[in-house]
C-alpha cells in the first residue's frame, strides 16, 4: 500500500536517505547529484540532492527539469571513472531554458560516485543523529583534491572511517564558525577557506534526521494523517494506547507503531527536537496525560492537540485544580485546534491540515499565504 | 499507481460520488447513511457521508469512530427493508465514548438505500453542476414520509424523475429561502416546516461539483502537485502546453490532460467557480498569457502563479507596457507567491503547500494556524 515511489519528482529526503543506504549495503552502484551553489534563480537551494542509478533512472531533483537530463549523462560518466567532480551550469545564456523559471541561473553541482564516505553521514542520519558533511568542491592547495571529505557528528568531531581522503585538520578549524551557524539553521552552503598552501571552498552540508510525526491514538482517523505525513517526507510513528490496535499490520502507513500508556508517551520520543507530536486519541484524560507527559518530560517543538479549544481550556482547569503548572514557553509548543486553517472537515482534508503544519513549525513558519508574507520565499542563510 | 482508496478514512467526497455512480450504474446495491442533524460535540458536520454497501465494507466516516459499527449493521437492515429511515444516537450518556471527541453529541443519521433519487443529484455533479437534495427526515403529514426527496438543479427547479415520491410543492416553496441560502454558503441544514396537514423536518443538503485544480504545466514538478491534490479531494486536470505531453499516460495522477495554449487556456476551464489554476509552466511568457486569460476570460477564484514575487511584478510591467488593465477583484485572484508558508523547497512539500492554499481559497480561509484563529472552528452556516 503506496509505500513505493510513485513518481522520482515526489521522492521525500527520507526516501533518498533509504535509497542511499539499501544501495550502499548491497553493493550496488549509485551516484549522487548535489547543489552545491547557486546564483540568480534556482528551483532548489544548496544541499538538494538527486540519485542516478547506471542508467537512466534518478530519484529526486535538483532543478525545475532543465538539468536533469545532463546531470543523468554526467552522473554516468563519473561512476566510470570512479571519482567526484564539480560541474558548473550557466543557464543565463541558453535560449531553450533563458525563460524558465528556476532555470535562469549559474549552478554549481557536486556529482560523485556513492561510496562510504556519504555512509558515514547516512549511518548516524540512520541513529537520528544529525550530521555535518564537509566536501572540498574547488582548491589550489595540492593536498586537497575536490571530493575529499570529513563528516562532524553532533559534538563536531569527525565521525567514522572512508576510503576517501579527510580533510586537514586546519581547514576543518577555518570552517567551523560556518558549520556552527550552518548547523543552528539546518542548512548547506559553499565557503572559501584559505590554506596554509593555497586555498579551498568547502561545501558544507548539515543534515539532519527526517523529522518524525508522532500520532497518538489509534482510531481510524489516525490513517489519513500517517499517510499523508508519509508521503510528504516524515517517519511516522504511531503511540497506540489502550492496546486494542497495536502493531505494523493495524497502520500500514507508519514507520512504527508502539504501544504506550498517555503517562509515558515520552519513551516514545527518539529525539525530541526532530519530534511532531498530534494528540487524537480522542479520549480527554488520555490526551490530557500525554499533553502533559510530552511538556513535562520532552521538549518535542510541536503537541498538536484535536479538538476545539475549549477542550483544552478544561485541561487547563484540570491542570490547575491539581497544581500542574506549565511555563509560556510549555505552552507556546501546543497547537490546538491543530492544524492550519483550511475550512474542512473532511478526515483527509484535516490530515492535510495537520500536515502542513507541523511542517511549517519545523521550518519556523506561519503557514499563512506566501502572497501575503513580507520578503523572500527562502530564508537567506545567516553565516559569518 | 495510487488511484484506488488506500483506506475508507481516506475517501475523499469526489471518490465518494464516483463509487455511487458506479454502484447505481451497475445496480449493485448499496445504502448510504448521511449526517442530517448534530447537537453538541460532532466530529463531522451535517451533509457528512459513509456508503455501505452488503457485508462489512464501508466508504467514507460520519464519526470519529464512535458510529460506524452501528450504522454498518443498521444499514444493512435497511437495504433488507428497502426504504429509508432516520436513527438519532444519543452519545452524551454512555460510558465508552462518553469522553470520546467528537463523539459526545446528540446525531440523527438518515439511512437509505442507493436509488434514482439521488442518482439525479450524481448525474448533475457529474455534468459538474450544482444539485440542491431536499428530503423529508421527519413528518406529522400522512402525504409526506421519510425519504420523500425532490432534487433542485441550477435554477432551483427540479431535477429528473425517480421512483421515490416528491416532496409537496408547497414544502419546496416554504423551503426555498433556506435553500437559497445554503446554496450560497454550500451547506446542509435540517429545517422544520409548516405543510397544510402538519409539519416535516427537510433536511436540504447542498453539493457542489468537486472543485477542480488546472494545473498549467508539462515539467515534472506538475507530478507531485497533482498526485497530492487527488489524494485529498480535488479533481485534477493537466493542461500542457508547447505540445511535447498531452495525453493521459504522462501525468497518470490527472483525471483528464489536455493540450492547450496559454491565450485559450480558458477552454480547459470547465466550471469556473470550482477551478483552482496553478501557473507552473516555468516559462515566462507562458505563464503571462495564461494568467492573462484566466483574469479576462474567467472568474476562477485562484490563480496561482509559481515563481517569486519578482516576476509577477515583471509580468505586471509588461502588461503595462501593453496597457493590459486588470481590476484590484482581478488582481486579488492571483496567489503569488503560491501556496501556504510552510517553508520548504522539496518538490513534494512545495506540492503540499500549493493544495493547502487551493483548498484554503475554496474554503474562505486564510491558512494561517488555528491556534491563531478566533471562533469557532467551524463556521456556523447563516440561515435565516
Amino acid at each position: 500500500m503506496d509505500t513505493d515511489v510513485p513518481d522520482p519528482w515526489s521522492t521525500t529526503t527520507a526516501e533518498l536517505y533509504r535509497t542511499l543506504r539499501a544501495r550502499l549495503d548491497d553493493d550496488d552502484p549509485a551516484a549522487l547529484a548535489t547543489i552545491v551553489d547557486v546564483e540568480g534563480s534556482a528551483y532548489r537551494r544548496q544541499g538538494a540532492k538527486m540519485i542516478v542509478v547506471p542508467g537512466d533512472d534518478s530519484y529526486g531533483s535538483i532543478t525545475a527539469g532543465c538539468l536533469e537530463g545532463p546531470v543523468v549523462d554526467l552522473a554516468n560518466a563519473v561512476l566510470d571513472e570512479g571519482r567526484a567532480r564539480v560541474e558548473t551550469f550557466d543557464l543565463m545564456d541558453g535560449d531553450e531554458w533563458g525563460l524558465g523559471l528556476g532555470c535562469n541561473g549559474v549552478i554549481d553541482i557536486l556529482l560523485e560516485p556513492l561510496d562510504d564516505s556519504f555512509g558515514v553521514a547516512l549511518e548516524a542520519l540512520a541513529n537520528h543523529e544529525p550530521a555535518t558533511v564537509l566536501t572540498a568542491v574547488e582548491s589550489s592547495d595540492p593536498d586537497v583534491a575536490v571530493g575529499d571529505r570529513t563528516v562532524l557528528g553532533p559534538d563536531r568531531s569527525p565521525l567514522g572511517d572512508s576510503d576517501r581522503n579527510r580533510l586537514p585538520t586546519e581547514l576543518l578549524s577555518n570552517a567551523s564558525d560556518v558549520t556552527a551557524s550552518l548547523r543552528e539553521s539546518a542548512s548547506a552552503k559553499t565557503v572559501r577557506l584559505e590554506t596554509s598552501a593555497g586555498s579551498a571552498s568547502v561545501f558544507v552540508d548539515h543534515l539532519e534526521p527526517v523529522p518524525e510525526l508522532l500520532l497518538f491514538g489509534n482510531q481510524n482517523d489516525v490513517h489519513p494523517v500517517a499517510r499523508l505525513g508519509r508521503d510528504v517526507g516524515f517517519r511516522v510513528a504511531v503511540a497506540s494506547s489502550r492496546g486494542s490496535r497495536s502493531d505494523e499490520s493495524d497502520f500500514p502507513d507508519a514507520h512504527r507503531v508502539v504501544s504506550t500508556h498517555p503517562t509515558e508517551i515520552d519513551d516514545a520520543v527518539r529525539t525530541p527536537e526532530n519530534t511532531y507530536a498530534v494528540l487524537m486519541s480522542h479520549n480527554f484524560l488520555d490526551d490530557r496525560l500525554a499533553l502533559e507527559t510530552l511538556l513535562e518530560e520532552t521538549s518535542v517543538p510541536y503537541v498538536g492537540l484535536m479538538g476545539p479549544r475549549k477542550r483544552f481550556e478544561e485541561m487547563r482547569t484540570e491542570f490547575e485544580q491539581e497544581d500542574v503548572q506549565f511555563s509560556n514557553s510549555q505552552l507556546e509548543r501546543v497547537s490546538t485546534p491543530v492544524g492550519l486553517d483550511l475550512g474542512s472537515d473532511e478526515p483527509i482534508q484535516i490530515a492535510l491540515s495537520i500536515v502542513s503544519e507541523a511542517l511549517a513549525v519545523r521550518n519556523d513558519r506561519s503557514g499563512g499565504r506566501l502572497k501575503a508574507r513580507e520578503g523572500p520565499i527562502h530564508e537567506r542563510v545567516k553565516t559569518p
